[in-house]
């Protein structure tokens, strides 16, 4: 079968490998669609997370049941779905408390196993996953479906470790429109009352947070914590969703929260907050509210995702590539040329 | 009546002044006992928050009604109670939903008004209260009471905040056991099933956390977050109570508490945490951690650590001085020699 | 001024009474519109809560602040709002939890004093009101915001506790489509992702649920159990909302709700659910769910529904009445004629 | 090996049968201890949940694991622990999010598969179990440790859904001090501040009540309800614990319980509470009081009751029998004599 394959730094090959053999609790998937997510960009510039080995790429990952392993029960062969990306242990007390995006397995600060990442991706035509990691879709297009295993996921889990802030009148802020950000304006849309306002740099992103139901955008230019305070009478945002993370959105965030607010940092970008146990007086770090940097999400946030899309309240905006335009889908993504998600399909 | 007045910076007095006038919706309570706290060190030697004419200090206050301004309804003259220190609008939307310590009308960073910091304290033989921040205290000794105004109310809000991650077989720690730190040991205590490890840099403060019913000790040296990560298996602990918050205390909260956990910075030592956006994968910040900052407490928070005292399970560990003997004790507070909590009779 | 009056068992007059005189806590309220609630029919038709002095009724009110009194602050006359309708104590545990309409002054199964049921209501010119019960509105139109003083209120609080279970995909069913159903089809669909299947005895009630943004609607016909279970796989509502509260209703809410779900009595009609301690097996009552009977609301969700209609996602079904023909239009309510909300306007 | 099976309607037979056979992804654990609950006698009296084939008694299982399937991951031979007795399908929507005593598969109104209640259970030298069923206990004492596996999942269950409302001062009524009631007020005194009243009809039962911490004991007679009106101010209790679950019970509960407090039906009496929707007025169901009927537990809440019995918190009171005296001692539990939790050894 054909797959996108990282075999070095930077170096990305579609090649020819034998498709996956499955053990007994494991699904062989035929790959409808696979997303491309900003964290591929880490695997192709730093090394992320690699093995020696030659890496399929992809970690949002829609398909078919092609097989099911000797042991599977519930599932029957051409059953559409998704890929929960947390391929934890299953049996720790977080996992079987439902917290399986900080499974104990995986120590204190990685990740539990994700494919794409350490087991081979979905940037190819079949994938083994275990069992345990399917999740149905019922009709639901693989186009469609495939960012929610990362897009939506990653930021329902943000907005729901939130919500207990976003009550009517609230304000939430999401900075940075992209794959996750222009999903998650439409999940507080769908499951909150709160006002939303976008932040970008570009106009054109601010347009596609409009499209997808922001009450506001501003660039995210000097003034922009200034306008946030403005906009909601001096107090500040009762949630910012930093989709970037940067210094420069962090100082925005934390310049732009209010007390008792939460600002989550779910980009990657390695920005450090400012934030002092000193007395407040400043214009800095309100009394109360929380700061947390979140990984993924849960089970239960995956499904509850896919609940909106069957439900058309989360309609994610994609850009289609064939598997063998992976690198340059990646490329596009790199420049910030891609509208909403891109996705390949093998 | 005798009154403690800061006249100047590092300056305090006892004078006569006048007993105060109350309006009809106030209070004059006939002070009973004054505690004494960290942030009357902050008072006395930073311009935490003053006015130009001489201030009472003080807010930690219990005392007997002495008079009821003429519409206050609900009170009687002799009962007994300490003072919510957080003297709020009332009528925004965080006062009427009981998040007094966060009023819209305190603006974005600073705290609402507070006796002794603003209006006149309790360091005297009456003090005028608005009705309102009056919370009856039964029979309760006025020396064990009159912390609770804010050494339990701040230690139990913390704690309140972080609640949903202490359940059995998680570890809490508690760094600094002083006025605030020996309490918060208790409220842990006696609300979770946590285990409690307290952290101080002095022997005999550790001995009083043990009193009291700290699970374990541990000296804040360089092993000390080692020794945490040890005892919890390499994942940390659930939640961090700094009591403290100086930069060394910061790094030890953020290198030891586990994910999903809970960092809750207390004490107002200006320190800064490290905390980034960056994929994990070092000895730092884990995901899912939250760190936060907070004031004061909500009147529900004050009578839950009234119930506990009451109920036998809280007990303040007191130092008494008379009225007089204030500036002594602030300094006796200040070189770290006050076993649990200082306060003063007049 | 003229007033709204129950001067006696069913008899309602349109009197000429003095303009209240107000204390130093007061407003005085000008009203510039009064809802009439389906619990107006109680008091005129069981004695639900009566003086023995001719009464003023009205508990959903809106105006403008004509004078306040000495003592109150941050109020201005001109100002314009709605009353909240427990007038609490203010001072127990509850109250200042933000939990008044529990309020513990009131005693164990009795509700706080409530405008037009004890204290004088607004089915007049003018009313007296505690400043404290006064909640700002902004430039809604005094139509739109007098019914959610209650219609709002008790709805938003009825859903409030029932929201961890409305999840996306979970199905929430309201029934009896009146002034308070109409009202919860529509929080439910700007605060959740839930699926809303909206329940009358009329097709013209279904077909305002429609308009207002339900998902569904059942005739509430024998049928009505089976068809909620047939639309949820079996499995019932996660959430079902009773605004009759008669045995019938009680019975279709217990045969169809979920596991773990929630069964809120909010109509007022007497009925009783059939509920066991029992190993279930049956059609019966599922394992983990809760039923509860609430009354009116906290300051906090009257705040919430206040900014729901601000922000255009709450509109209520208005039809409109002079002052004087208040007995007309609740003889229309009786009949279950009025479409929406009857409002009245002196 | 031997086996105490259910062999017809009354009929209890220490029988020879083989070892069971195990699958892939199962365990075959040594039985070192085997709990006898309340629900046992339903089965052994009414046909509550029971096979044609004969079945082997007990669903409180304690041993060690004597052999793993071939696909089992993380469990070693040798390995102690007890098992998590919902035998849920572990892929619908409530088990992926931890609630798996409610799975979808199970249908509206019954239980998951439970061994010795449908699969073979622990009262026998051996049993098969899945392997995801195994929680493991360290050098907890296998008498100690297998009543936790319903006797406290069951209590920490019911009294985690009411956690909110326990606070500081509030205070819990539990009824019925048998093998749950004993374990639910040692929970209630680890994880809470709450006051803890025991009801039972026998004083050797609040004997022991007072001596796992109890703060106070009624006999439940016709005055029980008065008294923990008078108790708490004439408020009621925040919660109320139901373990008997029989007529006379839900009367005392509907009748004692707090305004927006929790009655929790846990045993399996068969009672009906007596709660309408009419506005209250009367000694009836307080306003905002949920009612609700729970089954087991989450594997959450079995390993906080596993964490609490390692930190010494909880600890069972047991009665010891031979597995051959297994019939003796249902008999004993049949007639109120047994103090704690009888557990059988093979």
């Amino acid at each position: 079968m054909k797959a996108l394959q990282l075999t070095g730094p930077e170096t990305l090959e579609l090649r020819d490998v034998p498709v996956p053999e499955i053990g007994p609790n494991d699904l062989l998937l035929r790959v409808g669609a696979a997303g491309i997510c900003h964290s591929d960009l880490h695997v192709l510039h730093v090394p992320f997370r690699m093995r020696d080995e030659p890496l399929t790429m992809g970690h949002e990952i829609a398909g078919t049941i092609e097989a099911a392993g000797a042991d599977v029960a519930g599932r029957t062969e051409g059953e559409r779905g998704i890929v929960y990306l947390c391929w934890s242990c299953g049996i720790c007390r977080e996992c079987v408390s439902g917290n399986e995006n900080v499974c104990l397995a995986a120590g204190r600060t990685a990740m539990p196993p994700c494919p794409g990442l350490g087991p081979d991706g979905g940037m190819a035509e079949y994938v083994r996953i275990p069992a345990s990691s399917f999740v149905p879709i019922g009709d639901l297009d693989f186009l469609q479906a495939a960012p929610i295993a990362d897009a939506a996921l990653t930021s329902y889990h943000a907005i729901e470790g939130a919500r207990a802030v976003l009550r009517p009148g609230s304000t939430a802020v999401v900075i940075g429109i992209g794959g996750l950000g222009h999903v998650a304006v439409q999940i507080l849309r769908a499951t909150t009352a709160a006002t939303v306002i976008a932040v970008d740099i570009a106009e054109d992103k601010l347009a596609l947070a409009a499209d997808v139901g922001a009450d506001a955008g501003l660039l995210a230019d000097a003034g922009a914590a200034a306008a946030i305070l403005d906009r909601t009478g001096g107090r500040g945002a009762e949630a910012v969703f930093d989709f970037v993370g940067i210094d420069s959105t962090a100082t925005l965030a934390v310049e732009s929260v209010a007390p008792n607010g939460a600002y989550r940092m779910v980009g990657l970008g390695g920005g450090a907050p400012e934030i002092t146990s000193g007395p407040a007086g400043g214009p800095g770090w309100p009394w109360g509210a929380t700061v947390r940097k979140s990984y993924g999400g849960t089970r239960s946030d995956l499904i509850n995702s896919v609940e909106l899309a069957k439900a058309g309240k989360l309609r994610v905006e994609v850009e289609r590539f064939d598997l063998a335009d992976g690198r340059a889908a990646l490329d596009r993504l790199d420049r910030g040329l891609i509208r909403g998600r891109a996705v390949l399909v093998p």
